[in-house]
């Protein structure tokens, strides 16, 4: 609409998104389907990332809400300073402390809405549009969409069956001087989305080492390392190096996300300029959440809290990947994850993915395609499967679904004997 | 610290702040300065604007949330729809409706995590740098710094006892077309922050029609509407004009602070928009604030909670405007608000307020000076009180000290006869 016109026609609107910035036409956009694709009852939903309600701890919630506005109401229910109250940050400098074996520095922990408002205010503090970010390729869609949303270019560095390949990302660096390094690497090292591998202890020295040399501030996404099925994981990259590690942490999984709460901890600056770009976005994180969280930490009740969520998220990847190990076409291939939410799955070259997604939905059987997670469009190949929501015998048939429908597609595709038919079993 | 440097010393560690983005060093410090006054329990604090703990209503959400925990614990533990959940879109299209007689399409509702995450996400989707932004003079701090931080040129329009000055904003808008007019005008319009004035009926039409005929989209700003003393506000901007009109509530005010909580109405681009930058900055708001407040809604409890907050907001501005009646120094000015918050303060011309504020937190009384809610620096003569949270007695001592305080630099500063002492009430 012209500007003339818009003093003839009086009742006319204006078209809004003509004046948007740039960045609004970027990111986004996946992580709604992916959210709306979960709403649908009768589907399968092995497509959204969501904490099993099972887990959440409704029998202790509901006492300590009661306790927390009996005792201290006023506290719960008004603002909190943006970086947190102190008791909040502590109790988090606590749990860290019991799960990481180092105690961090109660004042260098920002209280955060979660893991995507961490990586918000991380990119407000540091990027500017053109700026280099490193990630695992694949990696969390949110991340993607998220650095894409602040115009960083983003470089996918490959990952095998020990996590990202730290020796490429040392080729990539090169010997440039950190003027020209990227500004941030996002690494998720325990049962990472979308892949549930992990980085080995080794590679976890490597690269704190190459990003202290070259200065590239480290960011550590632990939201699963506290869901590993059998073993404690290996060391923090926080722990092992906090001068160089900014770790992010949510307790969406490990409590419930119905209250939007994270952490952030790192080297005191960058946390410091986080509080800051805080209080220009929701200037605090929700007193109430951080209340129930501090009593949960306090009064003890994590260690018996996370060992039923491992034990329910366990038997949940032990049908999923049963049943694939006994439905799936040869030709599949398809990571073992030893915690977290997700079993990673590989289609013979030339698979659409994609394609096979909207077929399987017909089915009522909901899945990601592996492209979205991928900085540069590989992976059309590759999906991903949640195990984390769905119930063990929906996973039975929800799997059995999906092989019948892999099974028409190489069937159809293949003339010969199969391609890769010695690669049944997972990577 | 140099690249070479980082080689030699194993343990060295980098400055991280010199890979900052510039957005990083903008705004949001006097946030800190407010907040941070706030917790000085023996000091009278004028300074920051939280709502009163004796309104928050504690008796109804322990029972609320045990309800809740007790028939719905999944839907108000988990992640919620980025736009919120639809009962609370719904719920907060009945309450828009009930208290402004327009009932918006809830499909036009997007759940906010409080008013500054709608601010932010607005400058996600609007703000390039030297983007410009039309405010009234003055305005919410977080206004500024959120503006600011996204490196738009902020314009300043007088305000008089009728609001903002709209004629003035016709002529600082004059004939431009549109593709060089401001792209935000942000507006509270009801018991403002920080001076307690109100936009006239009829320049709430001049405003929306000046608007509308130079394509700038109004931000309205409802925090403190719901919250007038003896009669109903005037219709709401977005009630005048919906097509022009992005309005911004808060329940920090209204409910409590302790969820985040919000709503943006507008039209559907824009909220559709600001959903998908949702996405990339907390994903959601938090279910279990989403779901007390929709209890609130449909269980009528509003009517009753507003007019008991009212009542006690009403008699703390009493007790305040009478306290400065008989104690201020004659050549002070101030605003007879009739609701919200606060008072705003004029002393006569070179009286240095921020300087009157160190000095009066040494008496144990804190306010924030007039500067920082200017985009330009004016102000320095000026103050903003918040009565909000002060108990009846401690807002007569403090306006006393605070009286005493400024006497004493009146005295000192005139040598003559006073300056306009005929002007003693309040403007």
């Amino acid at each position: 609409m012209s500007y003339a016109g818009a003093d003839l026609l009086a009742d006319a609107s204006w078209d809004w998104s003509d004046r948007f910035a740039a960045r609004a036409a970027l990111g986004g956009g996946e992580v709604t389907a992916i959210l709306s694709l979960a709403g649908s009852p009768d589907t399968i939903t092995f497509s959204g990332g969501f904490p099993a309600p099972e887990t959440f701890p409704v029998d202790l919630v509901g006492p300590v809400v009661a306790d927390l506005l009996a005792h201290d109401p006023a506290r719960t229910l008004q603002y909190t300073p943006t970086e947190g109250l102190t008791t909040s940050r502590a109790a988090i400098a606590d749990l860290v402390s019991a799960t990481q074996g180092t105690r961090p520095d109660p004042a260098a922990v920002l209280v955060t809405s979660g893991g995507i408002d961490a990586l918000s205010l991380l990119a407000r503090v540091f990027l500017e549009p053109g700026d280099q970010v490193v990630v695992e390729a694949p990696t969390y869609l949110g991340a993607l969409s998220g650095f894409a949303g602040s115009q960083a270019e983003i470089l996918g560095i490959p990952m095998d069956a020990d996590g990202m390949c730290v020796d490429e990302l040392e080729r990539v660096l090169g010997a440039r001087p950190r003027r020209a390094a990227p500004k941030l690497c996002y690494v998720i090292p325990d049962y990472q989305n979308p892949t549930g591998l992990s980085l080995t202890v080794e590679r976890r020295r490597a690269l704190v080492q190459s990003c202290r040399r070259h200065g590239i501030l480290i960011v550590e996404d632990v939201a699963y390392r506290e869901l590993g099925f059998d073993s404690a994981p290996a060391p923090s990259l926080w722990s092992l190096g906090p001068d160089v590690v900014l770790q992010i942490g949510t307790f969406s999984k490990i409590l419930f996300p119905g209250v939007r709460l994270g952490w952030a901890v790192g080297p005191h600056e960058v946390v410091a300029a986080m509080a800051v770009a805080k209080q220009n976005s929701d200037q605090c994180s929700g007193a109430l959440g951080q209340q129930i969280m501090h009593a949960f930490v306090t009064g003890g009740y994590f260690p018996a809290h996370l060992a039923r969520a491992r034990a329910l998220y366990e038997s949940r990847a032990l049908a999923m990947l049963d049943a694939l190990d006994r439905q799936m076409p040869a030709g599949m291939q398809w990571t073992r994850p030893k915690g977290g939410f997700f079993v990673w799955l590989t289609a013979p070259e030339g698979t659409d993915m994609a394609r096979m997604a909207a077929r399987s939905l017909e089915e009522k059987v909901a899945f990601v395609p592996g492209s979205p997670f991928y900085p540069d469009g590989r992976g059309t190949n590759q999906a991903r499967l949640a195990f984390s929501s769905v119930p063990v015998d929906r996973i039975e048939r929800g799997v059995r679904r999906l092989s019948d429908l892999l099974e028409a597609e190489l069937r159809g595709a293949s003339t010969g004997p199969r391609a890769g038919s010695s690669l049944r079993t997972g990577g």
